[in-house]
């Protein structure tokens, strides 16, 4: 690093949820950040480290954390890092789990002086209340909180988008394919080619990837992209003090058969999806009829005041059908200065590698 | 603005260069920036205003410029700059123009502590011997220099490449259209359509729309690419250091008939451009056979370290074919996260309003 960097002060961080995307993360600071960010506390759901005077590597942090023997506790380690802050240093939380109850802390985390950085979708996307205090909380203290991989994972998404409202662009709307999952079984199950594979048996080998949650359904009800579009509609100061109840306010189509709703083996649902796989196949031929694919996006229309997680249609020579493939994310950002050809970012948007990554570009922005 | 905002430093921003960028730049900074950021100068090629106790507004900001009657003097701009600087302000240069002269002195203002943020492409791809002074000025003094909008305006290029290496990711290789006027050239002359206008028809349009240089041969001799593929070479650690004489040493392929190498007027040049429209004809066909179209593209391929500027051969179906349009940029970032499918940004990468807000983005990470 150059000496500049290194004289900088000392930057503690606290790690909430060792999960894929926690250890990815782990992994990564420990191995690519400067020797003034050092990890202060770790914290499964089982166990806790304080690892002030520890020295982590990448080979033994996680035996560490096993053996540590404390169980973890939320409020003293807010008032360990507190103190911290108090003395002058950087604090910075990492929750990298999708807990209701960590998310519920952030207010109290900034309000002490601790920055927050997360890929949890919750506290962005659920009541305003609980937005509006972390906001204010933040203005309060002077503590940042940045959620850039909570859309896109390390794609340059939140990043974008804030940029072009602060720098006076004109957002019209944001539209795309947020969801990994949903992008890997439409771009498989309604191409421009007549026909295709049964809706079931896409989810399934999708579900056989890893791609789906263990119950296809937590995917297919499309709360996932309303959340995202909740996330980039707070983005935007025209629609920020719109969606009080937050994803729920989303208009959003969900994909799972009623008949089906109340089923909660992610095994059983697979077993019966088939029962349903006419209706898809007959969606798919109206599209393919209009020389259309069928993908299931997310909309923000500025203009129209309009939000939702739906089902659309797109012609064969539509980025949407013709750049996409695996299960890349896609974010058209039509504005004013980009006129009647948007901005487009593209590519993997989960994964444990890339969501990691930008967990961790928010950290050396903070930096 | 919020509070916290509100009670930062005051900010200081001297501008270089008003003409297109330069205009929308101050129009841009005027409306949209909070009250603690000033315009203290402004320097056209032929007047300089000292506007340190001025109260400037989109309105009358050119008049005041143009009836200050004071000569342009940059020795004398950088030493009240740097007066300012010690007296602790942040102090930003922004040079708007494409002067070699202006960006010789980047050194000198880096090292008196003034930061500066510019989209003019010369010191970032000219000499390594300039380039390395500016890197360690900085580092010197701790002021900082951001150029994102040197390589695809107001896109997330260069911000995105330095996250990448940041995060420890391994950036194989970084290849797309990099320049508007070449994207608006092949996307016309070169479809999944047999035949097609003629090449110098094609470059006449883009000429009389203002998408080429009054010289259309600045534009088909691939210089801009190579300056922008050095500039992003220059971005990744393990070819920082080649490059001595900077684009200069790209392998770059010129479209430029040597027949017409020195003709200096652009009206002759057009005027004698269709006595190689059989050669442009025949390459196109060649690769429409293959089933391919034409792109004019920059590639910094770190595993083979090879940089260049070229005419290559795409295959219909592959985005470069099916997801440009106009004068497009796109940018694909191969890395080992992002495995069998690159990240990519696409979208305008040349004019006033989006070339603006790059360098205005730039002024607000440094905020």
């Amino acid at each position: 690093m150059s000496p500049a960097v290194a004289a900088a002060p000392k930057c503690l961080v606290a790690v909430i949820g060792v999960g894929l995307v926690g250890t990815e993360f782990v992994n990564q600071i420990l191995t690519h950040l400067p020797s003034f960010v050092k990890i202060v506390a770790l914290s499964s759901s089982k166990t806790w480290l304080n690892s002030s005077n520890a020295d982590l590597t990448p080979a033994n942090w996680r035996s560490a954390l096993s053996t540590s023997g404390i169980k973890p506790d939320l409020n003293t380690l807010l008032s360990q890092l507190s103190e911290k802050a108090k003395q002058g240093h950087k604090v910075v939380v990492v929750d990298n789990t999708s807990s209701d109850a960590v998310a519920a802390l952030y207010p109290q985390f900034l309000k002490e002086g601790l920055n927050v950085i997360t890929p949890n979708k919750r506290a962005f996307s659920a009541d305003q209340s609980l937005y509006r205090e972390i906001v204010e909380s933040s203005q309060l203290s002077g503590a940042r909180f940045l959620n850039e991989s909570t859309v896109g994972a390390g794609l340059p998404v939140i990043s974008t988008l804030k940029d072009l409202v602060a720098t006076g662009d004109k957002v019209k709307k944001v539209e795309g394919v947020f969801s990994g999952t949903m992008s890997y079984i439409f771009n498989n199950f309604s191409t421009s080619q007549a026909g295709g594979p049964s809706f079931s048996s896409v989810v399934t080998i999708a579900r056989e990837k890893g791609y789906t949650e263990p119950h296809p359904a937590d995917d297919l009800n499309g709360a996932d992209v309303a959340r995202k579009v909740t996330i980039l509609s707070r983005c935007i100061p025209a629609l920020a003090s719109g969606l009080p109840r937050g994803y729920k306010d989303v208009n959003t189509t969900s994909l799972v058969p009623s008949q089906l709703a109340e089923i909660t083996s992610g095994d059983e649902f697979i077993a019966r999806l088939p029962e349903f796989d006419n209706h898809f196949a007959s969606m798919r031929k109206t599209a393919h009829d209009k020389q259309k694919v069928i993908r299931y996006v997310g909309v923000v229309d500025v203009d129209k005041g309009e939000m939702k997680a739906s089902v659309e249609n797109y012609p064969f020579d539509h980025p949407f059908a013709t750049a996409l493939g695996g299960s890349d994310n896609i974010f058209m950002f039509h504005t004013e200065r980009y006129g009647a050809r948007p901005l487009i970012v593209q590519g993997a948007g989960a994964g444990a590698a890339v969501t990691a990554m930008g967990v961790l570009s928010d950290l050396l922005k903070l930096l």
